[in-house]
């Protein structure tokens, strides 16, 4: 498999690595946590990367596992060898079929990097293409001691770890902004991660988070029920209370505070989830990983070649400025990162469009398409009947 | 004078000062403290402002003052009167400044509004014009009972008051943002503002505020030393202390952290200025908001029809992405603005550029026009020998 770089990647990755081997362990934490944003960028280059001969499928894989061959085969049932397995299969799956509805000559750009205190990532941006106008794919797989900040973040959340000693974590996620060209085609977001803390006792902590959101531009029913219902769907498989709470957390996770509307038509959102077992909790991350395709995928493929003129293109622009307005202001992940010295700055905002525009007063005319998209963003509704999943 | 407004602008006016009136003492303070943001907005029309017959000149104003006439004439040595018809006056001369270097039908918009608890505002745009972009020049008159907040804030400044009674204010400002859309002509942004404060001793507060800095995206060295001799002469006028030490708070305030780099190349930036005196100081704050349109409208002209290509293009609404970038994540009116439940977002975010561009791991070539841009951005320059003005 070729790896594709550039000279301009390599001199900034370059950088970027000098100043975070000097910061230490914050960059550890920016990299587990920017789960809003983009888990990986930066690269060091691999021209050829020639896997070693595994049981494990290079074919899975957009580059080489970060975590090495030996330790992987060793340790097949170790979570952490299955979630960095899984995410990098996701990543895999995800681009190519993304690439399957782009011009042939249009992929993605592929960057692995390593981290000298443990882990690395690999980042894929599909940039300007005919089809999708900007779109990033990233894993991530860290680990390390947990930085105060993140060690006082946890506490808040209810986590109790026994010891004032220095935590030993690991964080593995896959994380993805996918923004179309046609503004008949929705904006997908997605992020999965799961983490690892080991107290002074020995106590390993473990939990998933992560979720699926959609933001449309014009609203198509159709488009929102299957997508929610591809998500309860992958819900229900595993507790039927799943759906209705995580959607209703996704609901309110993306809101717009200013401006009393959501970012887009919701979708699922959960963090901290550690019941019923590891394994029970990895399937069920699994499951919805492994629903983004089939929710997706679809609604670009009949949307992307739809007629549209310089009026649809505009609000496009407009929306995409209130995706700018919740990443920069409101979510956790992005607000984190930036916050701290040093980060990964462009990791963080790759989640941000290509293009996006601001005007003074900006309201959709009564009775039009837009004041329809509108009416949902400030009034979330349900998209499917209790009990049902298609 | 015929004062413009349009029926969708009275529509949302409308909702936001209900919304307003219901808040009560925290909407006052936004607008006296957004001042990177956009110091007014909304409007309640007045199709023709007939004006009582003042000694104050209405071809000075853009619409009629905010405070009564008879309140007006009846203090006229009163520092809120002459900062009113100051910042008045600066809103009218600027506005007349750019839309003669506009297309001769190309004129602002006028939204005049007031706050049942007291004061209001004038906010200007003109949009989408062929030389200018975007463009927000307001002013805004308030004031009310300081929320708890805001005297968190002053006090955490070092603002000693007696008593813990409630603290009647008084604030009164001008702000504007200009986004030319020729990208060889900078963006500009100023404010200056007055406020008092009488605590329960009865002892007035007073201090003044504001700066102007200046945006642009090729860097013209003669360019860049007229607008700041044009600013130290403002400055040196009253005190030769002043241009140094508030254009290194300029380079200081106008970081995007995160990148490591200025949001343009600066200018001056001040806070709190309550010496010597309460007229010196006003004296000082009129010459520098004086001093805008002889600093940028020549800049203005003489490039805002400058030959450029869709390269050029491309690299201001990068740049234009960098100054969301700042006043989204750093500014702290923005953020001050926004996180205040039912702030008046449109005023607060008139500052963000019509349109803006992120790319992945965008550098300029190396010794690119582009590439020098970014030198200056990471190494702030002197642009005035010592004791040198123009």
């Amino acid at each position: 498999m070729i790896v594709k770089t550039t000279v301009r990647f390599l001199y900034t990755c370059k950088q970027a690595f000098n100043k975070n081997n000097k910061l230490g362990g914050n960059q550890v934490w920016i990299v587990g946590a920017c789960f809003g944003a983009g888990l990986a960028a930066y690269s060091t280059v691999i021209k050829h990367a020639e896997m070693a001969s595994l049981s494990i499928d290079k074919n899975n894989f957009m580059a080489e596992p970060i975590t090495d061959s030996a330790i992987l085969k060793a340790n097949p049932s170790d979570m952490k060898t299955k979630m960095e397995l899984m995410i990098m299969k996701i990543q895999k799956d995800f681009c190519k079929a993304l690439e399957a509805e782009e011009d042939p000559e249009t992929k993605f750009v592929v960057d692995r990097w390593l981290r000298e205190e443990g882990g690395g990532g690999i980042t894929c941006v599909l940039q300007d293409g005919r089809i999708i106008e900007k779109a990033g794919v990233n894993i991530s797989v860290v680990s390390g001691n947990l930085p105060a900040g993140a060690i006082q973040q946890m506490k808040s959340r209810g986590r109790e770890f026994v010891g004032s000693g220095p935590l030993p974590f690991f964080a593995a996620g896959v994380s993805s902004v996918i923004h179309p060209r046609n503004p008949m085609a929705p904006t997908i977001h997605f992020n999965y991660r799961y983490f690892e803390v080991t107290d002074s006792s020995g106590k390993k902590h473990w939990w998933f988070g992560g979720g699926t959101d959609l933001t449309p531009y014009y609203l198509n029913q159709e488009d929102a029920k299957h997508f929610h219902s591809t998500l309860k769907a992958a819900c229900d498989k595993h507790d039927k209370s799943y759906y209705p709470r995580f959607k209703k957390w996704c609901d309110d996770y993306f809101k717009i505070t200013h401006r009393g509307e959501s970012r887009g038509i919701g979708g699922i959102f959960f963090d901290d989830l550690d019941t019923p077992s590891e394994e029970k909790v990895f399937s069920f991350v699994k499951g919805c990983a492994e629903s983004v395709v089939p929710s997706y995928v679809p609604l670009l493929r009949a949307h992307k070649d739809d007629p549209y003129g310089y009026h649809e293109r505009e609000w496009q622009l407009i929306r995409r400025g209130r995706y700018v307005e919740f990443n920069l202001i409101y979510d956790r992940g992005t607000k984190f990162g930036l916050y701290t010295p040093g980060a990964r700055y462009e990791s963080i905002l790759m989640s941000l469009p290509l293009a996006a525009k601001w005007y003074y007063m900006h309201i959709p005319k009564e009775g039009s398409k837009e004041a329809e998209m509108m009416e949902v963003l400030k009034n979330p509704r349900e998209w499917v009947a209790e009990g049902k999943s298609r």
